[in-house]
């Protein structure tokens, strides 16, 4: 039994950037020599996604758009007043698709599905450097 | 401590199909043998997802009907027009809801409150056999 | 290798209330004598969230103002038709949200970053007492 745990700092180039954090999740997953169990991937910020998702450029521009018609960026924020960052679209956005995810892998591999693939999304209105943890427990 | 791990095909009838996996996630924490711990249930697929939700037909209908007006079918998706299977509106509503789902057990029993199931939503527009993890970690 | 977990009531005294669970978690972990894990809070109910935001007032409000805006109180809910207890809309914002959230921490504290608070959101319609797990796996 046994845990394993590695920190990533993700560039992003702007708002809607898209990385895919699949390979490195494959990566640490190999690397741990943990043969079974649970991995959570987080990002420590409030303005930013970690979430599960085909990732091809068609959905990626849907995904977007879909969180402009459903959380609007010009939207009145109480934050945005207060704050004066202008990103309070993009704090709402991170809780309702959420900051972590956990996963299962075994044999030393992720469970993750073809099309799946765990991503950080920037919803802040600029890019930025985002830290992201993951850590496993299993054995 | 240990880990402990099922797979299992969930065959959905048609696109809003609700399957219920809240007893075989309860058998699956007794058969472990495990005590103490947390439970992960995945689906490995991206238009489908794993939530939770006090499963009662009214309520089922009220999801169809949030998820269509929220993120629409007929939306414009641009993977709808690169890929043509039409299930743009899928993606973006797994995204939304998620792919997998961690809870904790005790006793060898879920945490899940009285109203609380643990359920499997058929997102694509047709019913489809879904293969679902569920892995435990604890002692 | 172990596991360490609490319970506790968490009195909300209105639809909107929003409970900050951020401080208990961190002692939480501390107290575990865990040093590397998962740690999952759930609230072992369907109209309730656990959730990661920002806590500040303003967006508290923007946070409450996009629930009612996306998913709005007065939609025609079958759940209120059969069930009577008008919260059809705490129903589909608490699976959108999520009931249970799973994050890491490492040497005694968890992985949240600065702004990042672990809260429960009251989505009924009016205050409750609401049971939360907390679960830690780790060594």
């Amino acid at each position: 039994m046994g845990t394993y745990r590695k920190e990533r700092i993700v560039h992003t180039k702007e708002e809607g950037s898209i990385v895919d954090l699949t390979q490195w999740v494959e990566d640490c997953i190999s690397s741990s020599g943990i043969g079974q169990g649970l991995v959570c991937v987080m990002a420590r910020h409030t303005t930013a996604a970690v979430t599960i998702m085909e990732n091809e450029p068609g959905l990626q521009g849907d995904t977007r758009r879909a969180l402009e018609r459903t959380f609007p960026k010009d939207a009145a924020y109480a934050h945005n007043a207060s704050e004066g960052d202008g990103n309070g679209h993009a704090h709402i956005r991170s809780t309702v698709l959420g900051q972590s995810v956990t996963i299962s892998f075994d044999k030393g591999r992720s469970d993750l599905g073809t099309w799946q693939s765990v991503v950080l999304i920037e919803l802040d209105n600029h890019g930025r450097d985002r830290t992201v943890i993951l850590q496993l427990t299993g054995e």
